[in-house]
């Protein structure tokens, strides 16, 4: 709660410091700036208020949904209030969907434990199963690829449940995330290509809990549409379970429903540089979360770090040399809307950025950063950086060479 | 909730690993020690499940509270399950208090506003009003000296209102606190030195928010003493406010009181070591907390990591070289009648402690250890530490000296 070095690091960033003060006599300056921006961020800082109307006043706000709109008008009202030379809205295109009412997934008849219900949830962009829902025999896979060795004769007419569980001895969790999560991703549409009628995935979490995870999901071209729903850990251990010692059945039932595409907007505020307007610093969070949560750590939090960079800026009374770009953008959960939006328009006028920093990791403690660039860029400017590490080290914020890449 | 750096570095002390397996050909198979701990911690840990038992099952554990009994009971049940060479329970006493039902800090006739409650909790130890309650005009003060220098002619008679906020701006939270606490722990003491009736304190923490801290409290031997209760932090803001406009009368009433002295414990379990069994390491936290939080990171999670490393030294069927010794303490929270009593046991004794470890300092992901040695300890011993640094860099665990003294 007390320490935030992302802003600080953004800040820093924003405000060209890195590149312009470095390795020379203003060192004690330096010490003194970012002392100045790091009390400022601690007495005067808006961002939790912002943070508990973005959650508890809005909630859960799924692209194209009522409350993303809500989460628009707020944050544009924000911006406003914070003056900046321009704030306006930049359209884009989401995929909509509706979770419905009724999810249901339920072990029928079992010869060890009876009928059980389980703790489901459709995985957003799924079809739902219709009023009637639908029954099947349950076959556990541990991956897409073993779908495809067990082919057809294996999968046709039954319910693929995918369980590998994430490697909880990953010292990274977003790494041991994006070693299951395909299952999640894509999982459906792989046990469809091979005739499936429904798909299970274990929750994406290491933890053993009867809370089940929503996420995105998604059908590949031309391929049949089963609908696809998520249960809980403890659910999962326990269904496979009774797979080693007899043949289970489901019911599923849900009445999601992928809508049609919408337009929704990014959030965007700029202050232009007042030396190299056309070099472009992007702060950016993602307005959008999912809906069965309310979405503070992902991204209220970052939303309001990059809110909260501008705020400071204003209130150091900094005029950054280069400008700086607040993004919030819409539909990071599911199709990445707003960033294609952005990117289009951004390539279309030709902009330079020399830098973009996203939080979208959450809000406690930062730990790192990482980040992308080209090994020239890296060399050549990032190296740098390096050697600003005495100065932030008071802080708290240890710069470590990781997740970078050509 | 990924990184248990507080069992591992714990646990490595415990293991006597820093002791013997220093900067030699050893480094591989170390790693190779470190993330069998590691991976035992993340896959097999029970801490939470313990945690969620102390918060949710038994709640707020006041010092010889029925909370805290249960407590006892359910740490030795554990450490009874852990396979110990010895369990036992050491008798301690501790101070005991009762809050009562009435806690009430009222505006009265205010100018300004009227009449007006203030969210207000009686500070630990203090006593009540009485079922009248009192009614006196406030004095603002920012210090103790400032009691002293304004003196009874000021004072008497009076409600002090002591108000000058923790430091925000300071990195460290913990010397924040530690920067304002005495108006807590000895303003009433203080003002009832000359003459006043009762204290408000201004609640201790940084948030501007309606939520009153309570916290210890004592009187100086030889003083009346009188009742002392917390305002929030927003209430604190407005009792200032309306004092640069007016005199300010407050109603004050609790029924809290100090009971006598009882009888309570210290939870110890021990494994003997192979070949220095007069060699104790101390892995600890304490039981007791306050009474209106369920004292989840004050300190659960120290008791919950403190028996989470020997849970994992047993996973791992690692027999340490050294006795280590798991102390839950009674009574961290005022007086300290459980660390007394060990303190004294252990001194008769004439025990020998290589380490003590402790955590107490919330159940986050941990950002460091601070520790006290002699000069000569430190020197001789500590910093080796430093050396086996590339080991422990993978786990996100960075040492840097802070806190010693001689």
């Amino acid at each position: 709660m007390k320490k935030p070095s992302h802003f600080l690091f953004a800040l820093l960033l924003s405000t060209g410091f890195f590149t312009l003060n470095a390795q020379n006599a203003k060192q004690e300056e330096d010490a003194y700036f970012i002392r100045t921006i790091y009390d400022t961020a601690l007495t005067e800082a808006s961002c939790y208020d912002w943070l508990y109307h973005m959650t508890k006043g809005i909630g859960g706000r799924l692209a194209g949904s009522p409350e993303s709109a809500a989460a628009i008008s707020y944050s544009r009202h924000i911006l406003d209030t914070l003056g900046m030379d321009t704030v306006y809205l930049q359209p884009c295109t989401v995929p909509t969907w509706v979770r419905g009412e009724a999810e249901q997934v339920r072990i029928v008849n079992s010869e060890q434990i009876g009928t059980q219900e389980l703790h489901a949830l459709s995985l957003g962009h799924s079809v739902g199963t219709g009023p009637e829902g639908l029954v099947g025999e349950v076959i556990e896979v541990q991956s897409l690829d073993e779908v495809e060795e067990l082919g057809r004769a294996q999968i046709e007419g039954k319910i693929v449940f995918y369980n590998r569980p994430m490697d909880a001895t990953q010292l990274n969790t977003f790494s041991a995330y994006g070693g299951a999560v395909d299952q999640r991703g894509l999982g459906a549409s792989k046990a469809s290509e091979y005739g499936a009628i429904g798909a299970l995935v274990r929750s994406m979490t290491t933890r053993l809990d009867d809370v089940p995870h929503t996420g995105a999901m998604r059908y590949a071209e031309g391929v049949e549409p089963i609908p696809a729903m998520a249960i809980s850990t403890n659910d999962a251990e326990l269904l496979s379970r009774l797979l080693r010692k007899e043949k289970v059945r489901v019911f599923m039932r849900s009445d999601c429903d992928p809508t049609p595409p919408a337009t929704s907007y990014n959030v965007i505020g700029e202050i232009k540089g007042s030396e190299y307007p056309d070099e472009i610093i992007l702060i950016g969070g993602h307005l959008d979360s999912w809906d069965v949560g309310e979405g503070a750590h992902d991204d209220g939090a970052g939303c309001v770090h990059a809110m909260e960079v501008i705020e400071l800026l204003r209130k150091i009374n900094y005029q950054p040399k280069r400008t700086i770009r607040c993004v919030l953008f819409m539909n990071e959960e599911s199709g990445l809307g707003g960033a294609r939006a952005y990117w289009k328009a951004s390539n279309d006028a030709q902009e330079y950025h020399m830098a973009a920093i996203e939080s979208d990791r959450g809000g406690f403690t930062p730990r790192g950063f990482s980040f992308e660039a080209d090994d020239e860029v890296f060399t050549s400017k990032f190296q740098q950086v390096y050697t600003w590490l005495p100065l932030l080290e008071p802080y708290g914020l240890e710069l470590s060479k990781g997740g970078s890449g050509a």
